[in-house]
């Protein structure tokens, strides 16, 4: 049986992309940063990074992005003077795994040299227990006596996309301890790194040039002999409020880290991935390669929530590095909130204190932007302020040289909604309304204003509409009455105003002071009327395919490959207007099929069906987050193959790594948790067949053929459950220690669900 | 003393460029037909055309065009058995001519060949009187006896864009006559073209191959003799409507022709042009360059007015050939009908025919496109049914070699206010309702009825806006709240309930009709709800300036050089949504300021000279329509040399023909009847200063430093004037017939003038 809770490789094939593409597959990250999985020995033509969650830096007029940290994690061995390193062609054997159990990043490579041969090993993660420390093992053996060097420290030499960002880096010691601090050149926030050893052997002297601090070891090593020593490093920003200077603080976690020892950080460490995996775990039974896609999927979203308490969201690319500007897109609330609010309640309620915390930007935003609306517009692109990173001129155009003009930044204005809902979700799935009594019902309020003053009312339709948006498809920009849009604007309001009465009931004076602050108690009304009168397109009467957008349906019908066959440079982009997928019904990715995702108990699997035989074929699914959101609604409806075609495509994407890391010359490499929160939706959501909404946990399981049992957690109204899918029985095992008896709806039938009493209910395969 | 009554030429450079402008610059027309300024012998090889007015055909999926006829006008001299053609290397004198007093063409070239020289005179006109008809007098000498063969007939290799258009195309012989007809490929109508002469030498034989039908005379000419004959040619097409098969009417009406005589018919077209002339002739004094451009414009637009009873109206490029489809475009509501009004209201209201006979296409176009509006959405370009002509893909991209979408059809709305506007100005300017009887009403109504059911209420704003329009600039697409557009809309709903008030006092009965037709009571109060609450930007409380859309002023500053200098291929279009001016404030084209000239007397000098300085220097004048717009306003507040210098650019244009005519593969040629009407309104309404409204006409002479008299034509409310302003006195002479006393408000002073009592007036200069 193979170890499904690890992946491993012996290749380290050189070149750039390669060395980029591991770096990534191989990321160990604990919220607080990300540590790309690249070797001790590398350096930033390596694209060493550790990438720092919501600290953002610009310089000049480049991109703004996160903040990379100095490499506390360096070490280098020379042997016989020669310094070693895997991409060095005096490599025998190489292995580096990543262990998924606690996020550990492991390594081990044999160098031969004359005759004399030296093994590396080292092991590496990123605290869970205490999220500015990193904790290294490292050891080396040679076979024969020998003179070794080693260089440790921290390694200032940064890889930055848009950098350099740490200005006046200095390198300090304090006795044992090692120090690198710069500012960042934007706003001048001091980022220190601090590095601390229990070295024990040879003989040590201190080396600080080049942007480098290192120690300098030399020995002479026995035969046979290990020699091994642990590293702990400690990063801290400006950001981090600790009431000390940084590089204070830095080097007190160390000496700490240090004094307490390894074993004690991984049993920490390994206690806190304990608690995460019991949550987060699904368990597939036969079809390991589906099981090892998923539990990787699942790793990558681990790792990647937000530390308690920051505020913090999980950007696009994850903090896998620099790309998309370290942004939070609506990505977070679509396809990653799911599995947080389904599984681990406190990260979901941090992400969605992330968007309480950047209000602020969202408010400008919605005044600045466009036709001075009011409320709250949130960022396409957000960064730690709200403010938008998303520019107006975003994609290469091959044939001027000139950036196009795109409308991703001041028209897709679903994004407010979905904060909205996810924020309102928060509160529904777990009925805790401390979200929204912590500015969650500011948000929700002053989003559905946005609505209500970007609408138009149609008054011989007797309708509001939203108009000239983009939605999810972005080939189609400015359209009007955007289904998926319409929707969730519709909701939002709706949201609004069960705030409002959820509030008057159980929190008057909360609610008397919030309406006082927002002056909003007049517009309350509208709110109410524009929920009810707010267009939503329909599904047509007879086919039940709801038209995109109005006009959809006039488009002209072609296919992905006609479109290719018509582009005369292979960098044309097919949207932005004149693009040649504008004029046709050609989309980019899931949209109708998106909102069937995120409102999916809200339409029958009849019109899930319809919409998506309709929409698939048209759909060139250009964004990582297309396949999951089709698979999802296959799986709804019950057309399994499709469903775990797309399972698996998504799940994998990081995994094997193989999509585009160059879009002309800019790195677009990286993770996808978009796509890992989509694989997780589609396991669970889609062949787990979960439907919870404010009322109660329904499951209709609609397993694929490969699969024999699926087991998984579920969070709902603070209590925890268990649910095990066979092909013919669903058991549902509600924690010993829930409070309350809970109705779950299986396969239709209304199970009670007693502490500690699992419950079995036999059902017969849907369709 | 210069005759500025005439233009004349002896070069005869060849060249496909030169034979086009010079067919453009010396062509005739009489509202039937256009016959360009080519020459006897000329063929479709020198893009001989007649060119008809109202019939369009379409081959395969090209563009739909006017009719081009077979070539009556065909005469060619072969002397010793070689062929002349004016074109040919044996020509030694060549001279050709345009009577502006008559709109005749006339041509005098002499031969040499051998020692012998022939020589050919010939004149034609397209009779004013009779329009279906073409009148030639066709004459040769030799200074020797020799040989000389006549073809002469009708040429049926016709000159196409986008043809053949006539199939099925006959020569046939009914004795002396010739006839050839053909049938339009699309709606199969027949065409019909007849010649006759009245030749009296020569041995006649007949030909009939290769698309010719012709006349072959083969004499011993005498020396010195000159040997003479007439011609006449007569086009009918299924449009006439004569109660005949049109071959048959087109023999009969050349028969009727010869009958008669040459000297018959040449009075009877003079006549007619001599009543043209006496009320559409301007006379400047001290400026004969200004002189002869205008009057040639002048004899531009009395040459293409359509025929009595027609409903034609003017082409883009008039009859001059098939550019620009033979669409009617705004252009003429917007430039021409202003100098039909003034002078020629019997034509003005056969232009206003033209939209009442085509709003059926314009309600189709209305439910079709865009939005499912109700009412009348007039055609960009226009043709005989009213169905749009426009493309949606029109400008070709030089980088990919596609097509790019541009929004000309189905977002410039204001075409729909345009023709309203100049429905009700017929009304206003005249007195006469009977075109608002007629249709005009409905028309008005319908267009009402599209803005209201495509307008948006922004409740929170208390008003309505439109959307998502091109203005008059269309560089900019797809804006909001266009001042010219929603200015224009409100004017129509503003008229709609006037035309309905006018109604409701004087034709009771015709109202309720009309409201029971169009069903549009129950709308009445809408549309005076909007009227009143439609949204018009204002001009700036500081610096007087109106925001040409929501969000103009946010717009990059630039220049038209600085973009010109960014251009990667010299053919790239600067609109289109991507191009270079779409992020700048560099408009194509007057937008704001053709809004002030639209609405001349609501705007105070002051509000003029703002806007002027603000958008001429972000004005490319990349339309012929442009420059006009700005020389009007420019001399309505004053700035006299800048007015001067776009009125001699405007006046000249089709004189000069100095425009590119081919825009890539596309021929652009053809002649600017807009900007003759721009010539005329700037003469008149601009340095003339004449603004007339329902209550009254103005006069606030602004003359140019050279001008030291201008005397013109005003027809208002059935009565007739002669005004006649020095640098210091304007005199008006209300014509002995006219029925009342008017009040003619002078430089500010009310006037009373009596029929047949001229008033003089002394003035100062304004500023």
């Amino acid at each position: 049986m193979k170890d499904l809770w690890s992946i491993g490789t012996a290749e380290l094939a050189d070149g750039k992309e390669s060395i980029m593409r591991r770096g990534n597959v191989y990321q160990i990250a604990n919220g607080y940063m990300g540590y790309r999985g690249t070797l001790d020995e590398f350096g930033p033509e390596q694209l060493v990074g550790i990438t720092l969650a919501g600290i953002f830096d610009r310089v000049g007029s480049a991109w703004r992005e996160p903040v990379n940290a100095p490499n506390g994690g360096f070490t280098s061995v020379a042997l016989g003077g020669v310094a070693l390193s895997a991409l060095g062609n005096n490599v025998t054997r190489h292995r580096q795994t990543l262990q998924f159990a606690n996020a550990m990043f492991e390594r081990e490579t044999e160098f031969a040299s004359k005759g004399t041969t030296l093994t590396i090993r080292s092991a590496r993660f990123l605290s869970a227990d205490t999220p500015n420390l990193g904790v290294i093992r490292f050891s080396f053996t040679c076979n024969k006596a020998a003179i070794v060097t080693v260089h440790t420290g921290i390694d200032g030499n940064i890889w930055d996309l848009n950098g350099p960002h740490l200005v006046q880096l200095s390198a300090e010691r304090r006795e044992s301890v090692l120090l690198m601090q710069g500012l960042t050149s934007e706003a001048s926030k001091r980022v220190a790194v601090a590095e601390a050893t229990d070295l024990g052997f040879g003989e040590v002297a201190h080396e600080s040039k080049g942007n480098r601090n290192l120690r300098v070891i030399n020995l002479r090593a026995e035969a046979g002999k290990t020699y091994s020593f642990h590293k702990y490093f400690a990063v801290f920003t400006d950001n981090d409020a600790v009431g000390k200077p940084v590089g204070e603080a830095a080097i007190e976690t160390v000496l700490r880290a240090r004094k307490l020892g390894y074993e004690t950080w991984l049993a920490r460490h390994n206690a806190e991935w304990r608690k995460r995996w019991e949550r987060g775990d699904v368990k597939i039974e036969g079809d390991d390669e589906a099981q090892l896609a998923l539990r990787y999927s699942i790793l990558q979203l681990l790792m990647v929530a937000p530390v308690k308490g920051s505020a913090n969201s999980i950007p696009a690319r994850a903090l896998s590095g620099q790309v998309y500007k370290g942004a939070i897109f609506w990505d977070t609330e679509m396809f990653m909130f799911p599995f947080f609010i389904h599984t681990h309640p406190e990260t979901a309620i941090e992400l969605m204190r992330y968007r309480i915390k950047t209000l602020d930007g969202a408010r400008r935003k919605a005044k600045t932007e466009g036709r001075g609306n009011r409320g709250a517009f949130y960022a396409w692109e957000s960064q730690e302020t709200g403010d938008d990173a998303c520019a107006y001129y975003n994609i290469g155009d091959p044939f001027t040289g000139r950036e196009l003009r795109t409308y991703f930044r001041d028209k897709q204005v679903h994004i407010s909604g979905d904060v909205a809902i996810a924020m309102w979700d928060y509160f529904r799935l777990t009925g805790d309304d401390s979200l929204l009594l912590e500015g969650g019902a500011e948000v929700v309020l002053e989003c559905a204003r946005f609505y209500y003053s970007s609408a138009y009312y149609k008054r011989d339709k007797r309708r509001y509409e939203i108009l000239d948006v983009i939605g999810p498809d972005e080939y189609h920009e400015r359209v009007n009455n955007n289904a998926f849009t319409n929707m969730v604007a519709k909701e939002t309001l709706t949201i609004a105003n069960a705030t409002v009465n959820h509030f008057r009931r159980k929190h008057p004076k909360e609610l008397r002071a919030l309406l006082r602050k927002l002056r909003i108690e007049g517009e309350l009304p509208k709110f109410r009327d524009a929920a009810r009168r707010l267009f939503v397109p329909k599904p047509d009467a007879k086919t039940g395919v709801i038209e995109q957008f109005e006009g959809y349906f006039g488009l002209r019908e072609s296919t992905v490959e006609a479109l290719k066959a018509q582009m005369v440079h292979p960098n044309e982009y097919l949207g932005a207007g004149q693009g040649l997928a504008v004029p046709t019904k050609i989309i980019k990715q899931a949209d109708v099929v998106m909102m069937l995702n995120l409102f999916r108990t809200r339409f029958s699997p009849e019109i899930k069906k319809a919409n998506w035989e309709y929409y698939e074929p048209r759909t060139e699914h250009g964004s990582s987050l297309s396949a999951c959101a089709y698979g999802m609604v296959a799986a709804e409806f019950g057309n399994l193959d499709f469903a775990y075609k797309y399972f698996l495509k998504t799940a994998k994407i990081d995994l094997e790594a193989k999509y585009k890391v160059y879009v002309g010359s800019v790195f677009m490499g990286g993770s996808h948790p978009a796509a890992n929160g989509g694989a997780w939706m589609t396991a669970v959501l889609g062949f787990g067949g979960v439907q919870a909404d404010e009322n109660r946990v329904a499951i209709n399981p609609r397993l694929c053929s490969k699969w024999k049992r699926l087991l998984f957690h579920l969070a709902y109204k603070g209590d925890d459950f268990r649910v095990n899918i066979t092909k013919n029985s669903v058991t549902v095992a509600s924690s010993r220690a829930n409070t309350r008896v809970h109705t779950v709806l299986v396969a239709g039938k209304p199970v009670k669900c007693r502490p500690g009493r699992p419950v079995t209910v036999e059902y017969r395969r849907a369709r």
